[in-house]
């Protein structure tokens, strides 16, 4: 049988198995090889085909560059003697996911590629904690940014964000806080609501509410960690227990 | 029987009825109540139970202040007395989806709500098109804005968007695009790659790519109108066809 190169980028959302969406569950369905990732749901995995190679290519132990070049050389390899790879990706596959540069190098090879989006943890978790990213009046804008950048300095893009009334999704950033608190002092900001969305949409999903002033006693005392998503902008007094936090406040200060 | 009112507010994705997520499908199956927007595929409705009632709440013609409040109302009315509703959304319910204005006034009534989130056009669009939202050494960020402000002016934040390296897209904002290229040109960004995609996901789908200099001879030429968002930034000439449009350019030059 002749082999038909073919590779496929898939969204797997945030986390929840059931937070992906029907085109991505397809593309599964009928993948020769699936390369995964270390923050994809293994229960996805279920809907491949028994004759379905998968293959777990998560980074967190190795060099980062390294590994990518190991993980694009897998992805061509596979689709030349295998057929259709799906590459399985936390989140959405473009939302610094480095889908763009597995597109590029597929395409060195003349391999047809397809993407298929998924919920990207800056939308998804924070519309099922119920913080609206956008709010009439309050937030015209939001602006998704990386807490890990090549360099690994924090992004100046942030240093921007903080001038700005856009709600503010930091992704990847969360061993960063401290200085990313420190920042937003700098620019008088220390009033502004933060949360701290740690395991979003997983049974173990952890949240913690403040204001940049509070914020870092706040995450150890619900024991917030790595990987949590950082949202910064008024729309965080929309959830529903920043109300209960302000009445806390509220008897603390009488 | 006595009725539980329950309110879920589900994206329905950016068109194709495949971007809707299983958790979304889900709760529509169990819905008594649904309302949906023009923006939502109708198909998506097949899932609901027989006894279900369906009502469209698009809002294009009427004044749109009065029909939010008659939403509301609906939303809450219909929830005391049938129990479940779903309110069914184009895209993601918080992306200017005026959900969390939803929210509020259901709580007023102490109505319990949940929130699945859906795919944003602004990131599925995107990456169905294989234009990656984020890139390294090219982009640490998107930022996405509303092309349509209560006031009806141009949002404060694109004029700050516009000096800044972040992939910026505008949702909304079509009817506004000759403005949005000439507060790029103004920043001096006449270079910058920009993309317009009518109809996303859609079989009926047009896309257009170019520079702020070139985008709306394009735009013309390629019959492109609303509803369409604008994707501006150095990642969209990682489009495969940006490249044979530089092909094409320098035909034209020689």
């Amino acid at each position: 049988m002749q082999v038909k190169p073919f590779i496929t980028l898939v969204g797997a959302g945030p986390g929840d198995p059931d937070l992906i969406t029907l085109k991505a569950v397809k593309a599964i369905q009928v993948a020769d090889v699936i390369l995964y990732d270390a923050l994809v749901n293994e229960e996805l995995l279920d809907y491949a085909k028994p004759s379905c190679t998968k293959i777990y290519v998560g980074k967190r132990a190795e060099r980062i560059s390294t590994s990518q070049d190991y993980i694009n050389k897998l992805l061509v390899d596979y689709a030349l003697t295998h057929g259709h790879v799906v590459r399985l990706k936390g989140g959405d596959p473009f939302v610094f996911g480095r889908g763009g540069e597995e597109l590029d190098y597929a395409r060195q090879f003349d391999i047809p590629t397809a993407v298929v989006p998924g919920i990207s943890s800056s939308v998804g978790l924070t519309g099922l904690q119920q913080i609206p990213l956008t709010y009439r009046g309050i937030s015209e804008s939001f602006w998704v940014i990386t807490g890990a950048t090549s360099d690994g300095q924090l992004s100046a893009d942030l240093q921007t964000a903080a001038q700005t009334s856009a709600t503010v999704v930091v992704l990847m950033g969360y061993a960063k806080l401290a200085q990313i608190v420190a920042l937003y002092k700098q620019q008088g900001k220390g009033n502004l609501p933060i949360a701290l969305i740690q395991n979003g949409s997983l049974p173990t999903e952890r949240i913690a509410l403040g204001r940049i002033n509070t914020i870092l006693d706040e995450a150890k005392r619900k024991e917030v960690g790595v990987p949590a998503i950082i949202v910064l902008g008024e729309v965080v007094t929309k959830h529903h227990a920043f109300e209960r936090l302000k009445e806390e406040l509220k008897t603390i200060a009488q």
